[in-house]
Protein backbone atom coordinates (compact mmCIF):
# COMPACT_ATOMS: atom_id res chain seq x y z
CA UNK A 1 0.00 0.00 0.00
CA UNK A 2 1.70 3.27 -0.94
CA UNK A 3 1.12 6.63 1.01
CA UNK A 4 -1.08 8.09 -1.72
CA UNK A 5 -3.79 5.26 -1.21
CA UNK A 6 -3.07 5.03 2.43
CA UNK A 7 -3.82 8.74 3.17
CA UNK A 8 -7.67 8.45 1.81
CA UNK A 9 -8.27 5.69 4.10
CA UNK A 10 -10.28 6.54 7.12
CA UNK A 11 -8.68 7.25 11.04
CA UNK A 12 -11.00 4.37 12.83
CA UNK A 13 -11.84 5.09 16.36
CA UNK A 14 -12.78 2.95 19.08
CA UNK A 15 -14.65 3.24 21.85
CA UNK A 16 -16.81 0.91 24.84
CA UNK A 17 -19.79 3.17 23.83
CA UNK A 18 -20.73 6.95 22.98
CA UNK A 19 -17.90 8.77 25.18
CA UNK A 20 -15.15 8.38 22.69
CA UNK A 21 -17.47 10.65 20.58
CA UNK A 22 -15.54 13.43 22.64
CA UNK A 23 -12.30 12.25 21.20
CA UNK A 24 -14.02 11.99 17.39
CA UNK A 25 -15.21 16.11 17.88
CA UNK A 26 -11.68 17.02 19.01
CA UNK A 27 -10.43 15.20 16.05
CA UNK A 28 -12.81 16.11 13.47
CA UNK A 29 -12.42 19.93 14.61
CA UNK A 30 -8.28 19.62 14.02
CA UNK A 31 -8.27 17.93 10.90
CA UNK A 32 -11.61 18.19 9.02
CA UNK A 33 -10.44 16.70 6.12
CA UNK A 34 -9.93 13.51 7.47
CA UNK A 35 -12.67 10.49 6.96
CA UNK A 36 -13.06 9.05 10.51
CA UNK A 37 -14.72 5.64 11.08
CA UNK A 38 -16.29 5.32 14.47
CA UNK A 39 -17.16 1.78 16.78
CA UNK A 40 -18.93 1.85 20.11
CA UNK A 41 -19.87 -1.59 21.55
CA UNK A 42 -22.43 -0.96 23.08
CA UNK A 43 -23.62 -4.46 23.38
CA UNK A 44 -21.19 -4.72 26.00
CA UNK A 45 -20.61 -1.02 27.74
CA UNK A 46 -19.65 0.10 30.09
CA UNK A 47 -15.77 -1.19 30.00
CA UNK A 48 -15.15 0.37 33.14
CA UNK A 49 -16.17 -1.88 35.90
CA UNK A 50 -15.00 -5.34 33.43
CA UNK A 51 -12.22 -7.49 34.33
CA UNK A 52 -9.15 -6.34 32.18
CA UNK A 53 -9.59 -9.90 30.28
CA UNK A 54 -13.08 -9.42 29.27
CA UNK A 55 -12.05 -5.85 28.29
CA UNK A 56 -8.96 -7.23 26.49
CA UNK A 57 -11.44 -9.65 24.25
CA UNK A 58 -13.36 -6.80 23.63
CA UNK A 59 -11.12 -4.58 22.13
CA UNK A 60 -9.43 -7.06 20.21
CA UNK A 61 -12.64 -7.77 18.53
CA UNK A 62 -13.08 -4.47 18.32
CA UNK A 63 -9.85 -3.44 16.76
CA UNK A 64 -10.21 -6.59 14.13
CA UNK A 65 -13.90 -5.23 13.29
CA UNK A 66 -11.80 -1.80 11.97
CA UNK A 67 -8.88 -3.11 10.69
CA UNK A 68 -11.07 -5.48 8.41
CA UNK A 69 -13.04 -2.06 7.05
CA UNK A 70 -9.45 -0.64 6.28
CA UNK A 71 -7.99 2.51 8.08
CA UNK A 72 -4.63 3.89 8.12
CA UNK A 73 -4.85 4.92 12.01
CA UNK A 74 -6.61 3.26 15.28
CA UNK A 75 -7.50 6.03 18.14
CA UNK A 76 -8.58 3.76 21.47
CA UNK A 77 -10.78 6.21 22.74
CA UNK A 78 -11.44 4.67 25.51
CA UNK A 79 -9.47 4.83 28.63
CA UNK A 80 -10.11 1.65 29.70
CA UNK A 81 -9.51 0.07 27.08
CA UNK A 82 -6.36 2.09 26.55
CA UNK A 83 -4.95 1.30 30.36
CA UNK A 84 -5.67 -2.43 29.56
CA UNK A 85 -5.08 -3.21 26.20
CA UNK A 86 -3.16 -0.98 24.52
CA UNK A 87 0.24 -3.07 23.89
CA UNK A 88 -2.17 -6.22 22.67
CA UNK A 89 -3.87 -4.04 20.25
CA UNK A 90 -0.67 -2.56 18.78
CA UNK A 91 1.06 -5.82 18.15
CA UNK A 92 -3.37 -6.73 16.54
CA UNK A 93 -2.43 -3.60 13.90
CA UNK A 94 0.99 -4.54 13.19
CA UNK A 95 2.89 -1.13 11.98
CA UNK A 96 -0.33 0.97 11.49
CA UNK A 97 -0.17 3.78 14.39
CA UNK A 98 -1.93 2.74 17.44
CA UNK A 99 -2.72 5.92 19.54
CA UNK A 100 -4.26 5.45 23.08
CA UNK A 101 -5.89 8.42 25.21
CA UNK A 102 -3.82 7.57 28.20
CA UNK A 103 -0.03 8.88 26.86
CA UNK A 104 -1.30 12.26 25.56
CA UNK A 105 -3.56 12.99 28.62
CA UNK A 106 -0.10 11.88 30.98
CA UNK A 107 1.89 14.32 28.39
CA UNK A 108 -0.08 17.13 28.70
CA UNK A 109 -0.38 16.83 32.30
CA UNK A 110 3.26 16.75 33.38
CA UNK A 111 4.10 19.25 30.30
CA UNK A 112 2.41 21.86 31.24
CA UNK A 113 2.81 21.19 35.49
CA UNK A 114 6.41 19.87 35.27
CA UNK A 115 6.74 18.47 39.56
CA UNK A 116 3.36 18.91 40.06
CA UNK A 117 0.66 17.36 41.37
CA UNK A 118 -2.45 15.67 39.50
CA UNK A 119 -5.43 14.58 40.13
CA UNK A 120 -6.95 11.67 37.92
CA UNK A 121 -10.26 10.99 37.80
CA UNK A 122 -11.22 8.25 36.04
CA UNK A 123 -12.96 4.29 35.70
CA UNK A 124 -12.71 1.66 38.04
CA UNK A 125 -10.70 -0.27 36.23
CA UNK A 126 -8.23 2.53 35.09
CA UNK A 127 -7.96 3.83 38.70
CA UNK A 128 -7.26 -0.08 39.39
CA UNK A 129 -4.89 -0.37 36.43
CA UNK A 130 -2.51 2.65 37.52
CA UNK A 131 -2.13 3.12 34.12
CA UNK A 132 -2.34 7.17 34.38
CA UNK A 133 -0.10 6.93 37.92
CA UNK A 134 2.69 4.84 35.96
CA UNK A 135 2.58 7.20 32.61
CA UNK A 136 2.80 10.35 34.46
CA UNK A 137 5.31 9.36 37.12
CA UNK A 138 7.31 7.54 33.56
CA UNK A 139 7.37 10.96 32.89
CA UNK A 140 8.30 13.09 35.18
CA UNK A 141 9.84 11.35 38.28
CA UNK A 142 9.01 14.31 40.61
CA UNK A 143 5.05 13.77 39.55
CA UNK A 144 2.76 13.27 42.97
CA UNK A 145 -0.51 11.50 41.59
CA UNK A 146 -3.76 10.70 43.33
CA UNK A 147 -6.45 8.32 41.64
CA UNK A 148 -10.29 8.65 42.42
CA UNK A 149 -12.54 5.67 40.61
CA UNK A 150 -15.60 8.11 39.94
CA UNK A 151 -18.44 5.76 38.27
CA UNK A 152 -21.06 8.29 39.21
CA UNK A 153 -20.04 10.49 37.27
CA UNK A 154 -19.97 8.34 33.86
CA UNK A 155 -23.73 8.22 34.54
CA UNK A 156 -24.46 11.90 34.94
CA UNK A 157 -23.47 12.18 31.53
CA UNK A 158 -25.61 9.53 29.90
CA UNK A 159 -27.99 10.83 31.59
CA UNK A 160 -27.25 14.52 30.16
CA UNK A 161 -27.37 15.93 33.81
CA UNK A 162 -24.40 18.10 33.62
CA UNK A 163 -24.60 20.75 35.46
CA UNK A 164 -26.81 21.95 38.31
CA UNK A 165 -26.84 21.17 41.84
CA UNK A 166 -26.54 17.14 41.38
CA UNK A 167 -23.49 17.18 39.32
CA UNK A 168 -21.96 19.76 41.41
CA UNK A 169 -22.90 17.69 44.85
CA UNK A 170 -21.38 14.17 43.53
CA UNK A 171 -18.03 16.35 41.99
CA UNK A 172 -17.52 17.63 45.20
CA UNK A 173 -17.95 14.19 46.86
CA UNK A 174 -15.21 12.42 44.66
CA UNK A 175 -12.87 15.13 44.74
CA UNK A 176 -13.59 15.16 48.99
CA UNK A 177 -13.17 11.17 48.42
CA UNK A 178 -9.68 11.79 46.81
CA UNK A 179 -8.15 14.49 49.03
CA UNK A 180 -10.27 15.06 51.96
CA UNK A 181 -11.29 18.44 51.09
CA UNK A 182 -7.73 19.30 50.43
CA UNK A 183 -8.08 20.20 46.51
CA UNK A 184 -4.52 21.67 46.38
CA UNK A 185 -3.73 20.13 43.09
CA UNK A 186 -1.81 21.31 39.93
CA UNK A 187 -3.95 19.43 36.99
CA UNK A 188 -7.34 17.59 37.08
CA UNK A 189 -6.83 14.66 34.69
CA UNK A 190 -10.58 14.01 33.11
CA UNK A 191 -9.59 10.09 32.44
CA UNK A 192 -12.39 8.66 30.97
CA UNK A 193 -14.20 10.42 28.31
CA UNK A 194 -17.72 11.07 29.40
CA UNK A 195 -15.87 13.53 31.90
CA UNK A 196 -15.48 16.19 29.46
CA UNK A 197 -19.22 16.89 29.41
CA UNK A 198 -18.79 17.98 33.12
CA UNK A 199 -16.29 20.32 32.53
CA UNK A 200 -17.63 23.14 33.54
CA UNK A 201 -18.88 21.85 36.32
CA UNK A 202 -16.00 20.50 37.91
CA UNK A 203 -14.30 24.36 36.98
CA UNK A 204 -17.23 25.94 38.96
CA UNK A 205 -15.77 24.50 42.21
CA UNK A 206 -12.17 24.12 41.87
CA UNK A 207 -9.70 27.18 41.69
CA UNK A 208 -8.90 28.88 38.59
CA UNK A 209 -5.10 27.38 38.73
CA UNK A 210 -6.25 24.31 38.41
CA UNK A 211 -5.47 22.83 34.61
CA UNK A 212 -8.09 20.38 33.85
CA UNK A 213 -6.69 17.73 31.09
CA UNK A 214 -8.96 16.73 28.86
CA UNK A 215 -7.72 14.12 26.51
CA UNK A 216 -10.11 14.55 23.78
CA UNK A 217 -7.97 17.45 22.37
CA UNK A 218 -4.32 16.51 23.88
CA UNK A 219 -5.10 13.11 21.48
CA UNK A 220 -6.29 14.86 18.70
CA UNK A 221 -3.27 16.95 18.44
CA UNK A 222 -1.45 13.76 18.80
CA UNK A 223 -3.09 12.14 15.75
CA UNK A 224 -2.56 14.97 13.71
CA UNK A 225 1.30 15.00 14.96
CA UNK A 226 1.49 11.64 13.45
CA UNK A 227 -0.32 11.76 10.25
CA UNK A 228 2.15 14.33 9.34
CA UNK A 229 5.02 13.05 10.38
CA UNK A 230 3.92 9.72 8.39
CA UNK A 231 2.97 11.84 5.33
CA UNK A 232 -0.30 10.02 5.40
CA UNK A 233 -2.34 13.23 6.15
CA UNK A 234 -5.78 13.07 3.33
CA UNK A 235 -5.05 15.62 0.74
CA UNK A 236 -8.03 16.39 -0.15
CA UNK A 237 -9.80 19.85 0.98
CA UNK A 238 -13.53 18.20 0.59
CA UNK A 239 -14.80 17.44 4.29
CA UNK A 240 -14.04 14.12 5.38
CA UNK A 241 -16.41 11.37 5.78
CA UNK A 242 -18.11 10.20 9.07
CA UNK A 243 -19.25 6.57 9.76
CA UNK A 244 -20.84 4.89 12.81
CA UNK A 245 -20.86 1.90 13.64
CA UNK A 246 -22.47 0.19 16.90
CA UNK A 247 -23.13 -3.28 18.54
CA UNK A 248 -26.25 -2.49 19.91
CA UNK A 249 -29.17 0.15 20.20
CA UNK A 250 -29.22 3.02 17.28
CA UNK A 251 -31.82 4.58 19.02
CA UNK A 252 -29.64 5.13 22.40
CA UNK A 253 -26.66 5.66 20.80
CA UNK A 254 -28.44 8.59 18.65
CA UNK A 255 -29.86 10.04 21.69
CA UNK A 256 -27.10 9.99 24.08
CA UNK A 257 -24.27 10.26 21.26
CA UNK A 258 -25.64 13.89 20.32
CA UNK A 259 -25.03 14.86 23.85
CA UNK A 260 -21.11 13.80 23.31
CA UNK A 261 -20.93 14.35 19.50
CA UNK A 262 -22.45 18.18 20.42
CA UNK A 263 -24.94 17.79 16.97
CA UNK A 264 -27.88 15.85 16.49
CA UNK A 265 -27.53 12.11 15.12
CA UNK A 266 -30.66 10.20 13.59
CA UNK A 267 -31.38 6.42 14.43
CA UNK A 268 -30.14 6.16 10.65
CA UNK A 269 -26.84 7.44 10.87
CA UNK A 270 -25.83 4.63 12.62
CA UNK A 271 -24.99 0.79 11.38
CA UNK A 272 -25.52 -2.09 13.61
CA UNK A 273 -22.56 -4.49 13.55
CA UNK A 274 -21.49 -7.57 15.34
CA UNK A 275 -18.78 -8.23 16.85
CA UNK B 1 -37.41 -37.13 37.07
CA UNK B 2 -39.85 -37.40 40.10
CA UNK B 3 -41.07 -35.39 42.62
CA UNK B 4 -38.52 -36.41 45.14
CA UNK B 5 -35.39 -35.95 43.31
CA UNK B 6 -36.73 -33.00 41.61
CA UNK B 7 -37.27 -31.15 44.85
CA UNK B 8 -33.32 -31.59 46.13
CA UNK B 9 -32.76 -29.42 43.17
CA UNK B 10 -31.37 -25.79 43.35
CA UNK B 11 -33.56 -22.60 42.57
CA UNK B 12 -31.48 -21.21 39.84
CA UNK B 13 -31.73 -17.54 39.83
CA UNK B 14 -30.78 -15.07 36.86
CA UNK B 15 -29.94 -11.59 36.81
CA UNK B 16 -27.87 -9.12 34.67
CA UNK B 17 -25.04 -8.23 37.57
CA UNK B 18 -25.53 -8.58 41.23
CA UNK B 19 -28.91 -6.38 41.60
CA UNK B 20 -30.57 -10.33 41.98
CA UNK B 21 -28.98 -10.68 44.89
CA UNK B 22 -32.12 -8.77 46.78
CA UNK B 23 -33.80 -11.17 45.23
CA UNK B 24 -31.82 -14.02 46.30
CA UNK B 25 -32.06 -12.93 49.37
CA UNK B 26 -35.57 -12.76 49.85
CA UNK B 27 -36.22 -16.01 48.46
CA UNK B 28 -33.64 -17.21 51.49
CA UNK B 29 -35.42 -15.08 53.78
CA UNK B 30 -38.88 -17.06 52.99
CA UNK B 31 -37.29 -20.86 52.16
CA UNK B 32 -34.08 -20.94 54.22
CA UNK B 33 -33.88 -24.83 53.41
CA UNK B 34 -33.73 -24.19 49.91
CA UNK B 35 -30.50 -24.54 47.37
CA UNK B 36 -29.70 -21.59 45.31
CA UNK B 37 -27.52 -21.03 42.83
CA UNK B 38 -27.19 -17.27 41.31
CA UNK B 39 -26.14 -16.36 37.85
CA UNK B 40 -24.99 -12.51 37.47
CA UNK B 41 -24.01 -11.80 33.50
CA UNK B 42 -21.54 -9.09 34.45
CA UNK B 43 -19.70 -9.31 31.60
CA UNK B 44 -22.53 -7.92 30.05
CA UNK B 45 -24.16 -5.92 32.47
CA UNK B 46 -26.45 -3.43 32.51
CA UNK B 47 -29.01 -5.11 30.57
CA UNK B 48 -31.31 -1.90 30.88
CA UNK B 49 -29.61 0.04 28.38
CA UNK B 50 -29.92 -2.36 25.97
CA UNK B 51 -31.51 -3.21 22.80
CA UNK B 52 -34.24 -6.29 23.09
CA UNK B 53 -32.90 -8.65 20.64
CA UNK B 54 -29.27 -8.01 22.71
CA UNK B 55 -31.46 -9.07 26.43
CA UNK B 56 -32.78 -12.13 24.59
CA UNK B 57 -29.96 -13.13 23.58
CA UNK B 58 -27.81 -12.53 26.37
CA UNK B 59 -30.66 -14.05 28.63
CA UNK B 60 -31.31 -17.17 26.79
CA UNK B 61 -27.96 -17.76 27.28
CA UNK B 62 -27.61 -17.41 30.95
CA UNK B 63 -30.69 -19.77 31.01
CA UNK B 64 -29.29 -22.84 29.15
CA UNK B 65 -26.22 -22.37 31.94
CA UNK B 66 -28.54 -22.71 34.71
CA UNK B 67 -30.93 -25.38 32.85
CA UNK B 68 -27.58 -27.39 32.58
CA UNK B 69 -26.66 -27.27 35.57
CA UNK B 70 -29.96 -28.78 36.86
CA UNK B 71 -32.46 -26.23 38.65
CA UNK B 72 -35.97 -27.18 39.41
CA UNK B 73 -37.46 -23.20 38.91
CA UNK B 74 -36.10 -20.33 37.44
CA UNK B 75 -36.46 -16.65 38.50
CA UNK B 76 -35.67 -14.29 36.04
CA UNK B 77 -34.62 -11.61 39.27
CA UNK B 78 -34.28 -8.81 36.37
CA UNK B 79 -37.00 -6.56 35.53
CA UNK B 80 -35.38 -5.44 32.25
CA UNK B 81 -35.41 -9.91 31.29
CA UNK B 82 -38.17 -10.05 32.72
CA UNK B 83 -39.62 -7.51 30.76
CA UNK B 84 -38.22 -8.51 27.39
CA UNK B 85 -37.94 -12.12 27.63
CA UNK B 86 -39.71 -14.03 29.51
CA UNK B 87 -42.18 -15.48 27.04
CA UNK B 88 -38.89 -17.07 25.42
CA UNK B 89 -37.37 -18.27 28.61
CA UNK B 90 -40.44 -19.90 29.62
CA UNK B 91 -40.55 -21.96 26.21
CA UNK B 92 -37.36 -22.62 26.56
CA UNK B 93 -37.37 -24.25 30.08
CA UNK B 94 -40.00 -26.24 28.76
CA UNK B 95 -42.39 -27.16 32.01
CA UNK B 96 -40.51 -26.27 34.49
CA UNK B 97 -42.02 -23.02 36.40
CA UNK B 98 -40.51 -19.84 35.18
CA UNK B 99 -41.04 -17.03 37.36
CA UNK B 100 -39.96 -13.07 36.81
CA UNK B 101 -40.53 -10.24 38.60
CA UNK B 102 -42.64 -7.88 37.00
CA UNK B 103 -45.88 -9.87 37.38
CA UNK B 104 -45.71 -10.21 41.21
CA UNK B 105 -44.42 -6.49 41.76
CA UNK B 106 -47.91 -5.78 39.59
CA UNK B 107 -50.11 -8.07 41.16
CA UNK B 108 -48.81 -6.90 44.85
CA UNK B 109 -49.20 -3.07 43.73
CA UNK B 110 -52.83 -3.85 42.24
CA UNK B 111 -54.01 -6.09 45.02
CA UNK B 112 -53.28 -3.33 48.04
CA UNK B 113 -54.52 -0.49 45.62
CA UNK B 114 -56.93 -1.41 43.64
CA UNK B 115 -58.17 1.33 41.08
CA UNK B 116 -55.12 2.91 41.92
CA UNK B 117 -52.35 5.52 40.72
CA UNK B 118 -49.43 4.03 40.45
CA UNK B 119 -45.68 5.05 39.95
CA UNK B 120 -43.56 2.42 38.54
CA UNK B 121 -39.62 3.73 39.24
CA UNK B 122 -37.43 1.12 36.38
CA UNK B 123 -34.18 0.69 33.48
CA UNK B 124 -34.85 2.77 30.42
CA UNK B 125 -35.36 -0.97 28.61
CA UNK B 126 -37.88 -1.33 31.18
CA UNK B 127 -40.12 1.60 30.61
CA UNK B 128 -39.75 1.44 26.94
CA UNK B 129 -41.51 -1.75 26.99
CA UNK B 130 -44.00 -0.61 29.17
CA UNK B 131 -43.93 -4.24 30.71
CA UNK B 132 -45.65 -3.14 34.18
CA UNK B 133 -48.03 -0.64 32.35
CA UNK B 134 -49.22 -3.86 30.22
CA UNK B 135 -49.07 -6.02 33.52
CA UNK B 136 -50.88 -3.75 36.05
CA UNK B 137 -53.32 -2.47 33.28
CA UNK B 138 -54.22 -6.22 32.52
CA UNK B 139 -55.36 -6.77 35.96
CA UNK B 140 -56.95 -3.43 37.07
CA UNK B 141 -58.63 -1.86 33.96
CA UNK B 142 -59.54 1.26 36.22
CA UNK B 143 -55.48 1.64 37.10
CA UNK B 144 -53.58 4.71 36.26
CA UNK B 145 -49.85 3.89 35.18
CA UNK B 146 -47.24 6.29 35.24
CA UNK B 147 -43.62 5.05 34.29
CA UNK B 148 -39.71 6.95 34.83
CA UNK B 149 -36.25 5.31 33.46
CA UNK B 150 -33.88 6.21 36.72
CA UNK B 151 -30.56 5.20 35.61
CA UNK B 152 -28.83 7.27 38.24
CA UNK B 153 -30.37 5.04 40.43
CA UNK B 154 -28.96 2.27 39.02
CA UNK B 155 -25.49 4.16 40.10
CA UNK B 156 -25.94 5.48 42.82
CA UNK B 157 -26.87 1.48 44.50
CA UNK B 158 -24.15 0.48 42.85
CA UNK B 159 -21.86 2.79 44.33
CA UNK B 160 -23.44 2.56 47.60
CA UNK B 161 -24.76 6.00 48.14
CA UNK B 162 -27.79 4.85 49.30
CA UNK B 163 -28.59 7.49 51.98
CA UNK B 164 -27.25 11.28 52.50
CA UNK B 165 -28.26 13.88 50.17
CA UNK B 166 -26.79 13.14 46.59
CA UNK B 167 -29.58 10.07 46.94
CA UNK B 168 -32.63 12.30 48.21
CA UNK B 169 -31.98 14.75 45.53
CA UNK B 170 -31.43 12.36 42.58
CA UNK B 171 -34.98 10.53 43.49
CA UNK B 172 -36.59 13.86 43.96
CA UNK B 173 -35.57 15.05 40.60
CA UNK B 174 -36.58 11.30 38.62
CA UNK B 175 -40.06 11.94 41.16
CA UNK B 176 -40.40 15.86 39.68
CA UNK B 177 -39.94 14.63 36.09
CA UNK B 178 -42.39 11.44 36.84
CA UNK B 179 -45.15 13.75 37.72
CA UNK B 180 -44.51 17.32 37.79
CA UNK B 181 -44.05 17.34 41.39
CA UNK B 182 -46.98 16.26 42.15
CA UNK B 183 -45.85 12.85 44.44
CA UNK B 184 -50.00 11.94 44.75
CA UNK B 185 -50.04 8.51 43.77
CA UNK B 186 -50.92 5.27 45.51
CA UNK B 187 -47.63 3.26 45.21
CA UNK B 188 -44.27 3.34 44.41
CA UNK B 189 -43.32 0.24 42.39
CA UNK B 190 -39.31 -0.18 42.68
CA UNK B 191 -39.57 -1.88 39.04
CA UNK B 192 -35.05 -2.51 39.52
CA UNK B 193 -33.60 -4.95 41.82
CA UNK B 194 -31.02 -2.10 42.32
CA UNK B 195 -33.64 0.00 43.95
CA UNK B 196 -34.73 -2.02 46.85
CA UNK B 197 -31.66 -0.52 48.51
CA UNK B 198 -32.69 3.11 48.04
CA UNK B 199 -36.30 2.43 49.79
CA UNK B 200 -35.32 4.34 53.19
CA UNK B 201 -34.18 7.08 50.91
CA UNK B 202 -37.54 7.18 49.08
CA UNK B 203 -39.60 6.73 52.09
CA UNK B 204 -38.22 10.01 53.64
CA UNK B 205 -39.56 11.94 50.25
CA UNK B 206 -43.05 10.50 49.78
CA UNK B 207 -46.04 10.48 52.07
CA UNK B 208 -46.50 7.34 54.24
CA UNK B 209 -49.35 6.47 52.84
CA UNK B 210 -48.00 5.48 49.31
CA UNK B 211 -47.28 2.02 49.25
CA UNK B 212 -43.57 1.25 48.15
CA UNK B 213 -43.83 -2.14 46.60
CA UNK B 214 -40.16 -4.24 46.90
CA UNK B 215 -40.99 -7.07 43.89
CA UNK B 216 -37.89 -8.79 45.75
CA UNK B 217 -40.22 -9.83 48.93
CA UNK B 218 -43.41 -10.72 46.44
CA UNK B 219 -41.34 -12.71 44.17
CA UNK B 220 -40.04 -14.87 47.32
CA UNK B 221 -43.97 -15.43 47.50
CA UNK B 222 -44.61 -16.72 44.27
CA UNK B 223 -41.61 -18.86 44.38
CA UNK B 224 -42.66 -20.37 48.06
CA UNK B 225 -46.73 -20.72 46.29
CA UNK B 226 -45.15 -21.87 43.49
CA UNK B 227 -42.80 -25.00 45.00
CA UNK B 228 -46.03 -25.58 47.51
CA UNK B 229 -48.36 -25.80 44.89
CA UNK B 230 -46.09 -28.17 42.73
CA UNK B 231 -45.11 -30.47 45.90
CA UNK B 232 -41.27 -29.62 45.15
CA UNK B 233 -40.38 -27.83 48.12
CA UNK B 234 -36.69 -29.49 49.86
CA UNK B 235 -37.57 -31.89 52.57
CA UNK B 236 -34.46 -31.54 54.34
CA UNK B 237 -34.40 -29.23 57.44
CA UNK B 238 -30.92 -28.22 56.78
CA UNK B 239 -30.04 -24.76 55.48
CA UNK B 240 -29.77 -24.82 51.51
CA UNK B 241 -26.47 -24.54 50.21
CA UNK B 242 -25.60 -21.08 48.30
CA UNK B 243 -23.63 -20.99 45.10
CA UNK B 244 -22.76 -17.46 43.45
CA UNK B 245 -21.70 -18.00 39.38
CA UNK B 246 -20.85 -14.87 37.32
CA UNK B 247 -19.65 -14.08 33.72
CA UNK B 248 -16.79 -11.27 35.02
CA UNK B 249 -15.31 -9.64 37.66
CA UNK B 250 -15.23 -12.02 40.64
CA UNK B 251 -13.63 -9.12 42.94
CA UNK B 252 -16.42 -6.36 42.21
CA UNK B 253 -19.18 -9.29 42.49
CA UNK B 254 -18.18 -9.97 46.25
CA UNK B 255 -17.59 -6.07 46.89
CA UNK B 256 -20.79 -4.73 45.08
CA UNK B 257 -22.86 -7.79 45.94
CA UNK B 258 -22.36 -7.71 49.38
CA UNK B 259 -24.13 -4.44 49.28
CA UNK B 260 -27.03 -6.19 47.98
CA UNK B 261 -27.22 -9.33 49.85
CA UNK B 262 -26.24 -7.46 53.54
CA UNK B 263 -23.40 -10.14 53.97
CA UNK B 264 -20.07 -10.24 53.70
CA UNK B 265 -18.69 -12.20 50.29
CA UNK B 266 -15.18 -12.79 49.50
CA UNK B 267 -13.59 -13.50 46.01
CA UNK B 268 -13.57 -16.93 46.07
CA UNK B 269 -17.66 -17.61 46.81
CA UNK B 270 -17.80 -16.33 43.14
CA UNK B 271 -17.28 -18.89 40.03
CA UNK B 272 -16.26 -17.52 36.72
CA UNK B 273 -18.14 -18.82 33.97
CA UNK B 274 -18.06 -18.27 30.68
CA UNK B 275 -21.99 -18.35 28.54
Amino acid sequence: MNASTNSELPIGIFDSGVGGLTVLKAIRDELPHENLVYLGDTARLPYGTKSPTSISRYATQATAKLKQQGIKLLVVACNTASAVALDALRAQMNRLPVIGVVEPGATAAVSARPGGSHLVLATEATVRLGAYRKAIESLDAAAIVREQACELMVALAEEGWTDGDIAASIIRRYLHEASENDFDTDSIILGCTHFPLLKESIRAIVSDRVLLVDSASTTATVVSQTLRSNGTLRASEADGSLRFLATDGATRFARVGGLFLGQQLSNSDVELIDL
